[in-house]
């Protein structure tokens, strides 16, 4: 039997009704078709249960090209059928967002930012609970600014913070502001760094994420095209956030960690630190050593999989 | 003498100091390098003042592929040398955004999202900065929902607005959070509203545009993965924000207007309605509908710039 279908076995049928993807709005399956419009798929027009009925794992990123390459190097893991190279976008009607399917990982890359992840998060989950979808876990593999880390450091995330360094998402509904915690699964997150320390020099570490709405201001960056702070303002504040265990800055964990939680959803955040904002504010990493960064969450990623899906012991 | 130099005469050299694009950030120039890392390009591997010291007009989109459309369409309506089909992406080296220019025309992608358009505006603008660039108009063309309008019409923005309806954008700035004003060129847009008049069946009007930060729960959506509100709180929500004078809604106008004003840039924001949202909440026109939909932002803008360099009288 394939190890791919191991870990759908020995369960009772209740257990598949609770690990159903579960969508949080009354109206939709009352809806005749649905749209999904940035992913460029309907349920009149698409079978989403015979595409996607099989997906356990969906990892995310923001570079169209990086998710790519994420399903190039899985299909090679997973030793698949059929040549790596030749993923085809499931989405190549739109330039929104691009989707491959490899196996049971679906990798779709979300754009810059909160809104951006979050319109592919509502679409994307929208896609699992039409599909059937069961028992799937979520990762967002990203690259972020480290706080107190040497570059190449990844960082699993404990809890996404605000920019005060509390663990919630403010989401506004009909001009009312909301809050949602941001807790990520605390499973999966040991697992993925005893993963790490499985792998060779492997520098990780599990902290706070601080999520921002942007990159210049937001982040204390003194290089933006505006700066109202002086240095000194800008390490107090990275000193606060490190106290506060943060331990690296990016732009969509909040919103990917509430959204999870909203839809019973098991979610990871997974960022490598390309820098060390005490030590400055620009990216100067060579191309190569980038590169090599990016890839580390892909890797830890993979080797998760690989061990869930009975690859690895 | 070509019609492009003639906006660039007769003005006293005190005028062309005034129109400098403005960074606000006493540390920039002070820099040895900067790398404009989203846009791939750096003050010390590119000459930016021969690269761009000639725009005056730039426009943003958030789709890739209908920016590239745009530096198509903008080089044959200015009748430039070379094939409009071979223009080339100068930010090839990376998939974040995608930037063409045309003569004095830079025409650049976004994504979708406030914190996405805010990252290339601050690394725009510092590019504009750094090529010591004049008088640059800023137009974002996009698509939109509308609010009580006929899919189809074009909305100039007169203000940018927040879910209350107020015209301002709240930034961040290492935890504390400020307040910008988001009104733009009131002379820009009332010229823009001239050049539909001289367009064929160009249904235009200036409103108000709500800028949200999501596409769901934000615009009172009843389609997304997540709704915990009526048909009827939607509607009471739209009919506020109509009584406000919003006409449509779209997701980055605000930072857009904030950054303009703050950095003293004309800037403008034309958007074309999609779907009337009193009648509903998904996209349902079909393919070619759609396109001409949305070329008509760029029609538009299309028509202004002709104007300003003396191609239409």
């Amino acid at each position: 039997m394939s190890p791919i279908l191991l870990n759908c076995l020995g369960k009772d049928p209740n257990e598949y009704i609770k690990e159903l993807v579960q969508v949080k709005n009354p109206y939709l399956d009352g809806m005749e078709e649905d749209i999904l419009y940035h992913l460029s798929l309907s349920t009149k027009t698409h079978n989403l249960p015979e595409m996607f009925g099989d997906i356990k794992f969906v990892c995310v990123g923001g570079s169209a090209n990086r998710m790519k390459a994420f399903a190039q190097f899985i299909h090679k893991e997973l030793e698949l059928n059929g040549n790596p190279e030749e993923v085809s976008d499931i989405c190549e009607a739109t330039d929104r967002y691009c989707m491959y399917k490899v196996g049971p990982v679906l990798s779709i890359s979300h754009g810059m930012g909160v809104p951006s992840i979050s319109i592919m998060l509502h679409e994307l989950i929208k896609l699992l609970h039409h599909a059937q979808c069961r028992d799937v876990v979520l990762f967002r593999l990203g690259t972020s600014g480290g706080v107190g880390l040497a570059p190449g450091t990844v960082v699993v995330t404990d809890k996404a913070v605000d920019y005060s360094f509390l663990p919630q998402f403010e989401q506004v509904v009909l001009g009312k502001v909301i809050t949602r915690s941001t807790e990520l699964d605390e499973g999966v997150a040991k697992e993925l760094l005893q993963c790490s320390s499985e792998l060779q020099n492997f520098p990780t570490v599990i902290g706070n994420t601080l999520c921002t709405h942007d990159f210049y201001e937001g982040q204390g960056r003194l290089d933006g095209a505006l700066c109202s702070f002086s240095h000194e303002d800008k390490l107090e504040y990275l000193r606060k956030a490190y106290e506060a265990g943060v331990r690296n800055i990016e732009m969509e964990s909040s919103v990917f960690a509430a959204m999870c939680r909203v839809c019973g959803l098991k979610g990871a955040v997974v960022c490598v630190a390309l820098l060390n904002r005490f030590d400055g504010d620009q990216i100067t990493a060579t191309h190569d050593v980038l590169v090599e960064y990016q890839q580390r969450p892909q890797i830890l990623v993979s080797h998760f999989i690989k061990k869930r899906l009975g690859y690895v012991v």
